[in-house]
């Protein structure tokens, strides 16, 4: 039996990350994994700037309220600002560039403006309302690392540094496949024996949030001759091979010696629960992720198990996610592996679905996260335990 | 001044959300809004199945380990069961329909079939290894109630209920503008007075997302009639327009009496650190968010003023999002409006990037969130403090 970071580790161990890099448009960015180390080539701001409307001057120019000081330059945003002449204010406004020789800004509720000159009421310190060049970035300054993934503030920074594109890696492409004759399509009519598919839209749907490509492979009946024809089509098309269902030793799970014949293919335990059974290998060199067939163990393991591991294979540098801690509302015995937990979040703490069967999908819809459960660990109520939000996950 | 709560329920007062419904491929739905409550019209599973491969019987049909009990059908996944013949036991597999009248499966590790009989060493309690019908979803429940954002786990329950098509509210169509003469766009040479164009990618990616549909307005300069037509263009054309910069008292900033012109505006001032000021008005009859210019005023007031108006917009019935508590590591003094501090949260707890300044956007890229500091209350290092993941926010 492997922990579930054992089994990660050895995921991981195999990792050939995504080498293929492609120059995106910085509007298209988000999502993407860096595939270099970013230096910016500029200052952000690139000169020091007015952070309110109101007067640019010397700080030494004023001396007191009553003395009239001549405006001799107005200084919109965008405008390119003459040196100051002694002994003068600049009218300048929020985000225009502060004249050379200016090292102060008075905001415009503190002066009054006649006849082209300006009393100060009141003078703020030395420096007051400027932003420094470079507050933000310094040229020079390594912004990002490779392996990160962009969200939105490090697509507004990489704008921010004037980059157009942005060195990314290729998408992952992950071939999806729902294994199991007793499957049906949704909208088709469901027969005696039969059950609708939802591995297989659940997959799609996590992959495709997590920017992925998805080759949708559909379903695949019990039967090896049909089993061995998909995924030998599908090797060295598709980055992996990620199946649901059919991976165990009954006589009707066909994936593992077909895998086995194509390629190489190892059956775990994992004290995970929902999960336990998981299969990784490949088939002629793709590598291979066969997850359990009932949807809370898929959903579970594609979070816990596979998820770090595709991510390292698109790019990723650091696929670790904090839990959060969190008050349970709920006792519970320790578990002989370790469980995720379908719970709510609330401001009374956690609170668990009633069920925890692998087979029941709709205790993850109730609820906005997963405990962790550390095998052979009671949990009392009352206490703080591990808590992985959804939405660190998805 | 407004508190953040009251801006936000000022807000909220006013939306009218999507009307339009469309209907979504079960592939196609997920991050969409639910349009409609949706009610099952199967159970789930449709008949009782067994949890593993073993053998099916009459719980009262075994007495002793060695007494073989004839194999009278073979129910592989997918196929229909016969009603049990009395005294015998079906070969069966996981996901496969358990026979009419068996009410028990004996995992095969504890059997051995001979000449068509089986001989079952270990007898489990009757109901074992049985997965009840209906056990995850009952015909009539209710399933999601309108309004519910669509995750990976809920386009695989409506899979499993059959459904190839889901009701969803038509995608929120938002402008996006980006104010200012000093703004240039990345990949273009920048001269003196002016910065490269953040805002724009920032928002445009966020908004995207969050699965809304950009109309990507561009960079509009400080000109009253550049303004006034790009808006009148765009009024009923989108959803809604969000604007970054140029809100504000100042000479320089025409968005104000513009759209005034054009329907309505109010400059609020938000108990927001960083942002303050935020401008709420309507451009013929077209709602009009104005965010202020600064990088991290645009991300924290998008994602905590702007994100529960545009997803009440966009039809979701619930947009808060629960903080986290975690421990602070650093001391900060009572602040006169409430601030969204740029964190990391790591194992040490939360950490403060040194410069918390609303020009500094590398803030929260070198974070994972935000953390809330209400007005007029201390940190003390050691303090239990709010925190707002980005993962929840984006």
């Amino acid at each position: 039996m492997h922990s579930v970071d054992q089994a990660i580790a050895r995921l991981l161990a195999t990792v050939q990350p995504i080498a293929d890099v492609e120059q995106l448009g910085i509007d298209q960015c988000c999502g993407a994994v860096l595939a270099k180390r970013l230096v910016s080539g500029v200052n952000v701001p690139p000169a020091d700037n007015s952070a309110m409307d109101g007067y640019a001057l010397r700080h030494d120019s004023w001396h007191h309220a009553d003395t009239p000081i001549p405006v001799s330059q107005r200084v919109p945003a965008g405008a390119v600002a003459e040196k100051l002449a002694p002994g003068t204010a600049a009218r300048i406004f929020t985000g225009a560039e502060i004249p050379p020789d200016a090292d102060t800004v008075v905001i415009q509720e503190n002066c009054s403006e006649i006849d082209g000159s300006v009393l100060i009421k009141k003078m703020p310190e030395k420096g007051a309302n400027i932003r420094p060049r470079a507050q933000d970035v310094a040229k020079g300054q390594v912004v990002l690392e490779a392996g990160r993934r962009l969200r939105p503030q490090e697509t507004g920074l990489l704008a921010s540094l004037g980059m157009a594109t942005v060195p990314a890696c290729r998408r992952l492409r992950v071939a999806v496949l729902s294994n199991g004759s007793e499957l049906v399509e949704p909208g088709e009519p469901v027969a005696g024996g039969q059950i609708y598919n939802s591995n297989r839209y659940l997959l799609n749907a996590l992959l495709r949030g997590w920017g992925f490509e998805v080759m949708d492979l559909g379903i695949v009946r019990d039967d090896p001759a049909e089993i061995q024809q998909l995924l030998g089509e599908t090797a060295g098309k598709a980055d992996v091979i990620v199946s649901s269902g059919g991976v165990s030793v009954g006589e009707e799970d066909h994936i593992r010696n077909v895998v086995a014949g194509l390629g190489a293919l190892e059956l775990w335990k994992v004290s995970i629960k929902p999960g336990k059974p998981f299969a990784f290998g490949h088939v002629c060199g793709t590598p291979f992720l066969g997850l359990p067939g009932n949807p809370a163990s898929v959903l579970v393991t594609a979070l816990i198990v596979a998820r770090p591991y595709l991510w390292s294979l698109q790019g990723m540098s650091n696929t670790e996610v904090q839990p959060m801690q969190v008050r349970a509302t709920f006792s519970r015995k320790a578990p002989s592996r370790t469980e995720y937990l379908r719970v709510r979040h609330s401001p009374k703490g956690l609170e668990i679905y009633p069920s925890q069967s692998s087979g029941i999908l709709f205790s993850s819809v109730w609820g906005n996260g997963l405990a962790v459960q550390p095998e052979g660990h009671e949990i009392h109520k009352g206490d703080t335990i591990d808590f992985l939000p959804y939405a660190l996950l998805l």
